[in-house]
């Protein structure tokens, strides 16, 4: 007899037919014996439509307030899932984050999880009950209410899992699990059965959005294993855990392109200490992220300058080219070039650590399919160039069948 | 410096923009310095919605989890009201009913309030907040979220008065206040200024619908004076208090009609113990609510027989009928008449009790009007006679100029 920790976003309840849908699957694993943990995401568009009515009447309301606001999301989407369980004869309860002993810190929207206190999420499974949960959101030890922010859910799943030292935790989305790149661009991509904590950190920051860092990171600092898995079909998912020795087998895991990034490069800055340090202290000044950066050697010989190129996401652009700009008196740069068109082509793998000539493989695929680098940067476990957007998905599908396709 | 408890139902917190319509009021009251306690209600339409949505996926849901549905309409209306607030510029802030301290019974969707500890209530005064509290809403002492049922929003409002020893406690809805009579029937009816608890109970039991009977029961027991009024002008209201010397000056309070009674009489009916006992307890059994029961004096000799008549609400009356006729030959009446065209008149005054000769004038008032009284119903301030429904708004005309016109 498993405990199961199951997690449904918000399209997999986003009307009556759907969380019906949800209810008959924890039913079939109830029926099996097993106890379940539910937790849900508000109905989809619910949280958008409280956001709405809130910013019509003030622009930039209260962030206490809004997850007031927000939690109620949640809790409509727990207790209807409760009554579609009911409706299939199985004896299930919601409860709110609160109800469930999930205690935040105080930093409203966006809180962490301190603790989590299941006495009562324990006492209604030794009552023989499927306990559904409120995803996203906890409560201070005072008794505010607060959310977890993006993928908040995922983070409820994972850390209720932990502290129920669950046997499974199925994180249930629409898509079959963790491939190995865009199936929509690559034909070849396979679906993985598992993959590492790293791999998966590396490709959900990379583009490949199943799931937020956050709750990855959550669970490999827990050694929470979960499932990722589809909630239209019932496909074994991907099985995200530990690095393994037969994971370093694989040398590289999956290929993911990141089509939102634009590239700003500053030419001829002059090369003396402290010029990078004012320029990304500004762009962190103004809440800007830089993802990618990379400078030049220096060249000229009287008065040493170099170019230097970071990428930011594409919706920043603007902001940066604006920081940059009222910096270039300052710094002395002699030109300042935006580019929006850049993809950036990453490829993931704890294998690499032992595998050489991986970048050279890469590189190499990339000059045979004529498609120019513009940026290099390198982890222990990831590679990633910058290429021109327009060729980003013939070089996505040339380095997966120079790494993948079987 | 007053404290006073406002209540807003849910056509006042109906869209964003009458949201900011309460928000104006409450800040006008605080710019005079008063502390101000806000009790709202869902957004009307939204806790049908709920409901609907609910019975979609079972007809019959859990009721504790329909609470904790429900529950979710008031906690989005306070975070809102508090937005509007802070939009306005005044501190404010919103608590759900656990969160105000609101410790109700077990009986999820009509809960009983069993006390209320404001602690956090008076902190945020102390501070100088406005605390906006969910309506309609509690939890048990272990933790469950419960709603209290129809008309709980007032409930709410009027036990958090008496918890705070509020001065005032002001009940915004759609109307000016307690009229004399219905003014779209009666174009002489006036607003009350004051009115005792003992006459508005009659008066919301006989159809005057301003506020449901047990949130006035309890602002009688708790000694909670509380003025009705409108959320939609500056008019002065209808204060609701204890008997006074003065009041008794004053015969009759007010008129009202209800059109939604039905009237069932069994003629004939042997007249013996226990038949009217058996009679009662076969409707009770079947959850009807029985209003007036009128027996006549028997007539005939050997075997003596009596005409029972009893009104109950309109919906109600097809499964009494259907009750009375299970019961015919084992009781042993002649004929069971069913009357859907009654309505019943009421007049209302606690100085009744120290006047003589107000039953005669309404009845000497119907006669000279031609209309015919069914049945008769008297208590110490109230007089109830049940006549013709086509002829109701006429009597009701009648028996206000009689008594009440200046």
């Amino acid at each position: 007899m498993a405990l199961i920790v199951q997690k449904y976003g918000g399209t997999s309840v986003a009307n009556p037919e759907r969380i019906r849908n949800v209810a008959s699957r924890v039913a079939k694993y109830r029926a099996q014996g097993d106890r379940i943990v539910v937790v849900v995401s508000a109905m989809s568009g619910v949280t958008d439509n409280l956001i709405k009515l809130a910013k019509e009447i003030m622009p930039l309301p209260s962030e206490r307030e809004m997850d007031m606001l927000l939690a109620t999301g949640e809790q409509t989407a727990i207790a209807l899932t409760a009554i579609a369980l009911h409706a299939l004869g199985v004896d299930a309860v919601s409860l709110t984050g609160a109800q469930a002993g999930i205690v935040t810190d105080g930093v409203h929207t966006k809180a962490k999880i301190q603790n989590i206190t299941p006495k009562q999420v324990h006492a209604l499974l030794d009552a023989g009950k499927v306990v559904i949960v409120a995803g996203f959101q906890g409560q201070t030890p005072e008794g505010q209410i607060t959310t977890l922010g993006r993928g908040g859910s995922d983070l409820t799943a994972i850390a209720l899992a932990a502290a129920l030292r669950a046997d499974l935790c199925q994180i249930y989305t629409d898509v079959d699990g963790v491939y190995t790149a865009d199936p929509r661009i690559v034909p070849g991509a396979r679906k993985l059965n598992e993959i590492s904590y790293d791999e998966m950190l590396e490709l959900a920051s990379l583009g490949a959005k199943v799931m937020q860092s956050r709750s990855v990171e959550f669970a490999k600092k827990f050694g929470v294993v979960f499932e990722v898995r589809s909630s239209l079909n019932d496909n074994p998912g991907t099985i995200v855990k530990e690095e393994t020795q037969s994971m370093e087998g694989v040398v590289i895991r999956g290929v993911s392109l990141d089509k939102n990034q634009a590239k700003v490069t500053l030419v001829s800055v002059p090369d003396k200490p402290g010029v990078a340090a004012r320029i990304f202290k500004a762009l962190g000044d103004a809440a800007i992220n830089v993802d990618m950066i990379v400078q030049n050697v220096s060249h000229g010989s009287g008065s040493p300058a170099t170019d230097l190129s970071f990428t930011v996401d594409k919706p920043d652009l603007l902001k940066a080219a604006k920081v940059i700009e009222g910096l270039r008196n300052d710094v002395g740069c002699r030109e300042v070039i935006s580019d929006e068109k850049i993809g950036k082509l990453s490829i993931v793998g704890v294998g690499m650590r032992s595998h050489s000539g991986v970048a050279a493989k890469m590189f190499d695929t990339l000059a045979k399919e004529g498609i120019n680098i513009g940026m290099i940067s390198t982890s222990e476990i990831k590679i990633s160039v910058v290429i021109d957007l327009a060729k980003g998905e013939q070089a996505m599908r040339a380095v997966h069948a120079a790494f993948l396709d079987k």
